[in-house]
């Protein structure tokens, strides 16, 4: 009986994910169309600059019932404008489907938005763990000068939802005003 | 806008997780009769000894559909006989529910069994990722004297199925022969 070597490996420290079939998801600078509120500074960015990267492992096809994924995410220190990189943020297409991030490095925010447009958000600093509940669409902001890196896992089926977040906004954002973080109403 | 501090707390390092509402659950030699090759030396064991811990958050009831549960295992160093600790094992009761393990501390075996009883295993070591795929059934064993620490993720309707292994048995065993870990069919 041979004992299998581990085919993938997560690094506890530094969310780096390695081994068999990690797929990557890049959102450069002219991805984010329509999600700053300063779309002139935006245009006037390098498009091609990295806003966030999400590595993720996918054992069965996405859409499957009762799978799960695991991947990390590093959202890159930077500002559009005045307001700080962020991730798109999204509902799940299925929308009672949870995720839990973890967070691995850097410090920031992470914004959480009901169905009625209730928004909050909470802290992310090394050994945060947050988890999403369903129908809450959630996005993750660096308010620093170093890497924000959180872990995460989400059920196979859960899907993305970036349209209703382009359209209606999230609430608050989140911007550097006299060199102080601060959460602006839309 | 008051900013929410962190509720829950994973360590990264440790894997211990800290904050509202953590649950646990313990696994002494008195709870494992039936799981040991020989059941005369468990008896002989002081039955309040430690042979694996579960500290996990629930954010949703037990059998919600969509939510995940987060956890971490530690199994305990020891032998019941010249079989290593390991824990029960199980099948999710939901049987298309997947889940992973990913390594902390220590070194061991996960052993996992599909439904025609095909059996194998995997090393465990610090920064091994697992999927546990659909209709496969979970063990993981400590082969060495250092706590073997784990942390989980799981849909917070998968559920447990522990009876049809202990009617079936998990197809190996892992056992220290002569100073060695030797894995020995049933």
């Amino acid at each position: 009986m041979k004992i299998i070597k581990p085919k993938l490996h997560y690094d506890n420290m530094t969310g780096v994910l390695s081994g068999e079939a990690i797929g990557e998801k890049i959102a450069r600078i002219k991805d984010m169309a329509g999600f700053y509120a300063d779309e002139n500074s935006r245009k006037r960015f390098d498009q091609d600059v990295l806003v966030y990267r999400v590595q993720y492992y996918s054992p069965v096809p996405e859409g499957t019932e009762g799978g799960l994924f695991f991947g990390n995410t590093t959202v890159f220190p930077g500002k559009v404008g005045d307001e700080y990189f962020m991730t798109k943020g999204h509902y799940h297409a299925i929308g009672n489907r949870g995720e839990y991030y973890w967070c691995i490095e850097g410090s920031g925010l992470l914004l959480m938005m009901d169905q009625d447009n209730h928004t909050w958000a909470e802290e992310m600093l090394p050994g945060s763990l947050h988890y999403m509940p369903a129908y809450v669409a959630h996005r993750s902001i660096n308010v620093r000068k170093e890497p924000l890196v959180f872990g995460a896992c989400w059920p196979s089926d859960a899907g993305h939802e970036y349209g209703l977040i382009l359209e209606k906004g999230f609430g608050l954002r989140v911007k550097e005003i006299k060199g102080a973080m601060t959460l602006v109403k839309y």
